[in-house]
């Protein structure tokens, strides 16, 4: 097959063609040799980059286009330069803008991380992206994917905003809460399983299993522990869950290149930046109305840029790998005719593809440049009435972090506003079940068809995922409890004669009015009419938890106290509070994540 | 988590939440006890079914729904009952069918096989499930996934026509020179290594590599290879590339438990059922046209009943591996506008993504019934004026295996009617390349935009994908070589400057009459035009290796030693086809496939 000859100079096939080792073998020493010994050794930290492009010359190389191809130039200039492929330019243009904070924050950050002995793919250059079109078509922009991609692998930790910074790890705080406790869910329990069946050993932390399991498996795990509960983070303006799909990619790739647990910290940042970016360009109300779940699809390309970013590669392979993701990007919601648990695994299974994007990128495999905004790309096919220009506008400047909501309550985040103001009547009134004969909430008109209807089902669910998408169920629970966590969501309460009297009580009423600030912002109207014929109403803005009305660091504390009492001790959640708040001096995540271990798969 | 008292009799996690062992361990033994032990157990063969109604109440448990939930009955009853769930009222309905050959495919097999010893999921029974819909909604009428699940679980060997399955052994056969030969691609090498990297071993072969791997990454390594080389087989009336897809799936799968060859091949054969009318049903243009590739989305569908299949579960839970796979089904078209290489992995990412939520669904994890159908489901979300129907009219009696063609080109099928016209023309009068003024093929006017547009890129095909796809390249080949086998699409062609010239003089032409029978048809018309004024013009209605114009035993034979020669010599060639001609008798894969073996990875 083989086209003798046919090889460039500098260039041999060994070390690229050597068997790869399993973790922790020895990986076959293999020194360059020939040529490409003596090339330049230039920024030799991202893999890919001007090493690739005197690789060998395989058969199917889409890059064999003779005169036509360049090299990439690696000086450090600062001025564009015409003969530069874009996105050096592109990079060169950022770094010399006067706006310091998007300057800062897109440096080129040192060298930061070794690769385990053995740790697979980081250790090897791959090939096959040498025809990338942007070393020949130097007149066309950077694509949505170039951008991010370069974004992603050149955002340095140094140039998150403390705010941001202390953002994230709020968030990864309530991401391990939320998925340890997660884990004890039998679907949680299934996933694990079935990933492990699939590969039975590996690298990577499984939490709430002392078992480890490959990259792939542990995110597609720990992401369906995340969302097992939902009480995972959401975004405001297009309701993804990021954090169960960006936390589970980056901790499997992390744990497998051994970085820091501050270089994790930042490639979350860069799944938040990517997954909210992603869901403002896409309208995501016409991709739920196609029947896309989009926690699942933005949430493959977020996971590729986060497990790229991990794994080392140069921006170039990155947006490879954004490609790729959107051959994976996939997720219904038909789900919600059914209650199906598939739904629990939609944030594990994209935290899984975009690792798996990342690693054939990481091997030399293509993907399209314009996946995003192509003809036949993401927002032509999975949506409609997208806008691409969102997905890049504000990279480094405005950050998608601090737009991300922590969940108080255990359902669906469109029931918050309405519990929140279900239980202000309640609590200053001093209201009992018995005293209600009517609640009323309003909500926006497009969430109605997913928390309210078909109202017999919502007033009287199957399964825990259905009473957790309906909001009669959620605000009888919230009325017969006093609150609505996880423990008054479990299915016991499904059969109870109580909880579903109150929710025939409950009427949901769409209403154009708060159309016209959801999805920015999340409000309701709630009315309370009693047996007696007292009416109380309140309109909630924002739900608690959400960017404008945070929960309070004690909130946050309590939250992850609920959650983990019963899994560990009160020693142990000390010490993972204080882990977290020092995130910054820890040296691996094995010791940061210790206070988690021991309990049993 | 877990509410005492709240278990049901007769059962006890025990068996249920042990540790699953890794490949080749020692399973722990857990004998099941207390009041399961007394249950029925009747048809016990496949997972699930009535013991799963038995098991163990956890908390996320879909099926809580009280006096609603039934037992299976297993009675061989021949009469519907309507107190009997509607999978099993729908079996027997088949059953008492007066079509014998329907009712022949669709009888239960006997118990025949033994997964290996430690195999994964095979040897345990999920609890998840339970809840399935069809236990309580009696009335509604089964899915299209439950209808083919149940083909799926139901067919056997025995039932299958002697056509279909010497048609499938022919598959089989191509499948593996074409994946074998396409395991040498730079593409195919880096998938296995990023396979390699995310789970560096398993039981699974690696076609064309030394190493095994588990069954998710076996599959996408073969499926990458199978369709490295555009020389798989393809579906006349979908353009599905099933072999692809369904082989890979079935090789992985069919590995771990230890299936025969003639096991393995019905549950090849399920795939190619599925897969065809899965394809069938989704309108296929508008599928493209939204920029989705139905080889990828269609295959994650059909792996997933493929590998459900060879896993032992029941119809109930292949249903819900098919659900599952609605939430894995992706592809994007994109690649088109740059010749990514991603869409070489498209079958091997559904391949391992079938096998994914079989794995899932066989650990009791839930997908949405309608998945097909529905509001939210696989053809309103992907593509529009789908028809369901079509997706289960004439399963078991009219055989999609037999309407799959077998490539004598290395390119996309779109352009084999031209080719072989432009051969006949030219074989037949005698011409050579410096003869011709012009070529002109009148193809259907879908497939321009595919393989003619945009004019300049298909004249001068910047990779292999790019050439692949463009008719005057193709033809330009054909002329210059005379045929247009994998040798002449190399790389090393595409700054041929002859090649160039003559494609240059190929001009392409959307014929409105050619669509009146495409895509049941996939004809071509062809005029050369000489320098010194000769014109001859044919048509040709059905490429070679069509179902209607089928490639002879000696053509299938010529391509398969044409692809294998100077990988395994002439007597492993000559075992190769004999072991899979007497493939019936095998007691196992290993020893089919051995003349296989031993080339480096």
């Amino acid at each position: 097959m083989r086209e003798p000859g046919r090889r460039p100079s500098g260039a041999r096939p060994g070390p690229l063609t050597a068997a790869p080792a399993g973790w922790g073998e020895p990986r076959a020493s293999e020194a360059p040799a020939g040529g490409a010994a003596g090339a330049p050794q230039r920024r030799r930290r991202r893999r890919g980059g001007p090493r690739s492009a005197h690789a060998e010359g395989g058969r199917d190389d889409p890059g064999e286009v003779g005169d036509e191809r360049c090299d990439h130039d690696d000086r450090p200039d600062r001025q564009p330069d015409p003969e530069r492929p874009l996105l050096h330019r592109l990079t060169s243009r950022r770094r010399s803008s006067s706006r310091p904070t998007r300057s800062a924050a897109l440096r080129a950050p040192a060298a930061r991380r070794v690769p385990a002995p053995g740790a697979g793919p980081a250790v090897r250059r791959a090939r096959l992206d040498r025809g990338h079109p942007l070393r020949y078509h130097r007149a066309v922009p950077p694509t949505v994917a170039e951008t991010l991609a370069a974004f992603a692998v050149e955002l340095t930790p140094a140039a998150v905003p403390a705010p941001v910074w202390r953002r994230a790890r709020d968030l990864l705080l309530d991401f391990l809460a939320v998925a340890l406790r997660g884990s004890r869910v039998p679907s949680s329990a299934a996933a694990r399983r079935a990933a492990r069946a699939l590969a039975p050993a590996g690298p990577a932390t499984v939490l709430g299993d002392p078992g480890r399991l490959g990259p792939h498996g542990a995110a597609l795990a720990n992401g369906a522990a995340a969302h097992a509960l939902e009480l995972d983070d959401v975004t405001e303006t297009s309701s993804l869950h990021p954090g169960a799909v960006v936390f589970p990619a980056a901790l499997a790739t992390a744990e497998v290149v051994r970085a820091t647990p501050r270089e994790f910290l930042a490639a979350a940042i860069v799944g938040y930046e990517v997954m909210g970016r992603l869901g403002d360009a896409l309208n995501v109300r016409a991709h739920y109305a196609r029947g896309f779940h989009p926690t699942a699809t933005c949430g493959t390309f977020a996971a590729a840029a986060v497990a790229s970013r991990l794994l080392g590669l140069d921006a170039g392979r990155t947006a490879h790998a954004l490609g790729i993701a959107g051959s994976l990007a996939a997720g219904s919601m038909q789900y919600l005719a059914d209650g199906a648990l598939v739904k629990r695994l939609h944030p594990g299974l994209a935290a899984a593809a975009g690792v798996l994007a990342a690693h054939l990128a990481a091997e030399g495999l293509t993907g399209p440049r314009a996946i995003i905004e192509g003809e036949r790309g993401f927002l032509a096919a999975y949506s409609a009435g997208g806008d691409p220009a969102r997905a890049v506008a504000g990279l480094g400047r405005d950050w998608q972090t601090l737009g991300v909501a922590i969940k108080p309550h255990a359902c669906c985040r469109l029931n918050h506003a309405a519990i929140d103001g279900l239980l202000a009547i309640v609590r200053a009134e001093g209201l009992v079940p018995g005293d209600v004969a009517r609640v009323t909430a309003w909500i926006p008109t497009s969430s109605v068809a997913v928390v309210a209807e078909p109202q017999a089902l919502k007033r009287a669910p199957r399964n825990v995922v259905d009473a957790q998408f309906s909001l009669p169920w959620s605000l009888a629970v919230a009325l017969r409890h006093g609150r609505a966590s996880i423990a008054e969501f479990a299915d016991v309460g499904l059969a109870d004669p109580e909880t579903r009297r109150l929710a025939a009580l409950v009427e949901v009423v769409g209403d154009d009015a708060l159309d016209a600030v959801f999805p920015a912002r999340w409000p309701a109207r709630v009315e309370v009419r009693t047996v007696d014929g007292r009416v109380w109403t309140t309109e909630v803005a924002d739900p608690l938890g959400s960017p404008r009305r945070p929960l309070s660091a004690e909130d946050l504390r309590a939250k992850v106290e609920s959650l983990l009492e019963g899994l560990v001790g009160p020693r142990e959640r000390r010490a993972l509070l204080g882990n977290v708040a020092a995130l910054d001096a820890f040296g691996d995540l094995g010791t940061l994540l210790e206070p988690l271990a021991g309990l049993p798969g």
